[in-house]
């Protein structure tokens, strides 16, 4: 098949070149000629512009936005509507936030067009190992365009099949799914990453804890130097909480345990607060998910918050404890 | 009556003083002679040995033991207990934790010795309004020392009486309570410090909510500039959140609503700690109680803490994003 | 002063009595003529349509809607304003959302047209104890109206005055402010109630922990029974825990200490969620305010929640652990 | 090697039938007859005391006892104490409080004995996959005994090895650590099961909100009806949650996306709780694990707690809602 891709970063650069490696054609677009042109060499069709992008497709044409979420994939896809015909397809690879899916899709319906949201995990890994795809959006355009999910998903594999399944190796098994309508596969793609931050931050406390017992805390003869990298690389074997993520942090462990190259101030992005709204809208109690983003939020105050001040304030004003400044 | 006291710190010497001016007698010792001599000068007897003050008590004796929990109380309390004859008490005023009373009771009770744990709220404030206190204990020797607790004790006051009460002002309405057997008062003593922390914290936060509105993390024109002593003090009239803790909040805001002086580091004390292991003991889930105290924990590591660092190791690991020192 | 007053429950119709009795004078309307009619019969003048109301007030007017947040409030003030002139002014004193108040008051002030947003604690109590309010919009309109409210408000009381404060009492210590431009008032109502879910949380985790003590999760010989009642009378003198939240619950707990007419589901409302939105947008950590949120959604769900059932099946995936329905 | 164990339930059974197929031989003893004709004829030779079983075992002798922890533990080790000889070893294989080991330790030395705790991941199928073990204990000891270890442990398999390893494998990519002096093992396999917890939390957080989003607390046009059994599966591949947790959970909701058959009242154990009360002494923020373990004391709550009918009681107080019973 045939797809347009607008976005040539780590990601939309990488989709066309999977897509490519399994005999797909792609048409690429992006502000920077130079990323086109790498994208070229590597078998693409380049285009200049967003006309050129719609001409070299033909009909009914699909469309892969890999863009920053919000202004810049808004208005892509605006520009992009005008110059699309009844038919094509809109699919939005990025992270947008799911409500937006929903009022675009029902927008750009009203001019015949289609659009799927596609929420995507595997990141940078995503070229060897194929990506999690989890899609939202008409049923009859997803199947249509079906051949190009299967072709960027991980595919089966060797990973041990789900006890209880049988027969066909089904889409999910292959590693893509089609969710619901128009905003869920966002919507997906976001608890995803909501439930990413809980299991990172229970990580993150654990090896805390690990590590605070050979600290000042506790009485000398109360501590044990723990070795983390040993720890985190023994519990990848055959232990309760073997995972990716644990992976992750075996290999960076093993680098150096004191991780004192990181600053220990700690990003969040949209899905992660996302998915905290939705739980508030839902009346679903999420106190774990909440304290991962918490925690991140925290992170980034490294001069101690207002609030810990007040809380001093009062301390001064009930008891006489003082934590002045110097003191 | 006659009061033995030991340990004359601020709140020991004043707990004397307040007994005197209701009329009951003293007889004090501190490891600081000077600190006797102070109150001798407020018509205390002073002791300079724990054998001199029991000699100037007349049985049954009554000793409150005011000093830091731990060890310092321990100790006196062994000592103590060595000078001491059968039908005497102790009494321990410090913030012992209530397993301890328990095992220390036990103990005392095979020779004949009474102990009462007095968990008293008030600190500094206390010489002036008054010590709100909870009493565990024998029944019989609590109301044998009941005169003393009364005279400290903050009384009736002009509180609003709670509805549904009627006739006679009862204990709980004075200001002290026998709570229960020995241990009990600090029991109830350390459930409410939790309290205190746990509505500290939602102080804090909110005082945060209000503060981050004029900030840096919103586009400006969706920013409150919002004046907090004036908010705190208009809480104080008639709103639900009105309390003492408050009141003690709004002092500090109008002194520098910046609360510059403060480092931001806050800390915390056993009762606090002692909340979550009974909690965890008694399966009772406590977000909030816990929430406070991990605040403060957290307030304590201002160059971030080693599972923040877990996360960037990760979060670099699966996306390629950097959270390096100095990037 | 006069002011028009639509809504007449519980609320509404105070409002128009405490207005009355400090001597200015009302129109009011209601859906309901027998609300009408009883205010009319404490002295306000009766409007049975949103044209008779306007009409019975003198430009420049002010009409103070006091209705259920959202529709209710929208569509009336929408129509109010089609029939009101230049120089006019409506006041929302409903628990909007502060965001609705910025998007209404620019569309107003597009007709010329002024608004208010007032945060109003006190709810029941306000009759006889004044509400205490928070005000957003045009600094020039509050003060035009600033008498309105200085009527309404509970005064300085004999609340004993925040140290540090001295002279003229100023409108904090009246009981009302002009918090900031619109939205500001609602804004500073919605993080009042932010904090009052945290405090109400912190003392109901406490006293879970003063019945815990004397239940089942304890061996019999660990176990005190101890008295809530008298343990939140106790609290309300002198104690750091006292406010407002513990005199009621001390109301409750001396008609029942059991409080076994209650069901255990509580609800929550707009302002509770709001206010963590706002602290996810803000990034701003609130584990104590999201906690308490938490725990009334968790309360509600009495048959026990899918996510624990999740974890019911790990746990018989990994360790044969049965928790199954009558098992 | 030579083996005694003591406990043949699932965990001892099949330590005792990976060890006969690796080619050691075992001494088994159980309280069960039954347990222990079942081992003999899988290999092992059988005792049906104590005495017995160290008569069996050739001097230095090694007993593994894999008992519940607490009393049966506690009470065989010391029986066995008086039995062993000065060089002899103890390992206790159990859930043991790492605190207990140390004192265990402490006392068995003065007789010259040793002691190793083992903490031991992996369950019930860990006669398959080979059993992820923490050990405690000194390091001579460890050594002597390695052999065994190395038979119970997964061994390398075919999990890609972490980058920045080379060389030879060591004992962690074999499965088995020595974690430290005695205590450290069951202090690691604590943190394990801590950080378990918070994962299954997330996960279990994560699920309700797919769910939930097909359910009445959003209107109808807003929901989604999501598969959550595809969901989980297309999360085993390639995403960034990927997991054995995550196996287990899509297992489960092959054989019944509803998970009907479930109370919803989960279970704790010791480790989880051992864990927030390290947590506590070594002043670790742990927000996420202990949220994760309050859910599952909150879960099985099922009528309500007595802190939610305190909020109904206040929420009575301050604003007249109504929570009863039958309301």
């Amino acid at each position: 098949m045939q797809l347009g891709i607008i976005g040539l970063g780590r990601m939309g650069g990488n989709i066309a070149r999977r897509l490519m490696r399994a005999g797909h054609s792609t048409v690429v677009h992006d502000l920077n000629d130079e990323a086109i042109k790498v994208l070229v060499g590597d078998g693409a069709l380049g285009a200049n512009t967003l006309e050129a992008l719609v001409e070299q497709l033909e009909a009914p044409r699909a469309v892969w936005v890999m863009l920053p979420a919000g202004e810049p994939t808004e208005n892509t896809i605006n520009a992009l509507a005008k110059l699309l015909s009844p038919g094509d397809a809109i699919i939005d690879g990025g992270n947008t936030f799911y409500k937006d899916d929903v009022r675009r899709a029902a927008k750009l319906s009203k001019d015949g067009l289609h659009y799927l949201d596609v929420g995507t995990s595997g990141g940078v890994w995503g070229l060897e190992r194929g990506y999690c795809m989890m899609i939202g959006g008409e049923e009859e355009v997803f199947k249509r365009l079906e051949p190009l999910f299967k072709a960027l998903a991980p595919g089966v594999g060797d990973i041990p099949r789900t006890r209880g399944r049988t027969g066909e190796y089904d889409r999910a098994e292959h590693g893509y799914i089609h969710a619901g309508p128009p905003g869920a596969g966002h919507y997906v793609k976001m608890v995803h990453n909501g439930i990413e931050y809980g299991l990172m931050q229970a990580y993150a406390e654990g090896f805390d804890l690990l590590r605070s017992k050979g600290g000042n805390e506790l009485p000398e003869d109360q501590r044990f130097k723990l070795n983390v990298a040993e720890i985190a690389e023994v519990w990848r074997r055959g232990s309760v909480v073997t995972s990716w993520l644990l992976d992750l942090t075996a290999d960076a462990l093993v680098a150096d345990p004191q991780l004192s190259e990181f600053s220990g101030s700690v990003s969040d992005s949209g899905e992660g607060r996302w998915t905290i709204d939705a739980a508030v809208e839902q009346a679903v109690p999420v106190p774990v998910l909440s304290s991962a983003l918490f925690a991140r939020f925290r992170s980034r105050q490294q001069q101690g918050t207002y609030g810990d001040k007040i809380l001093s304030a009062m301390r001064l004003g009930f008891g006489g404890h003082v934590e002045k400044k110097g003191e």
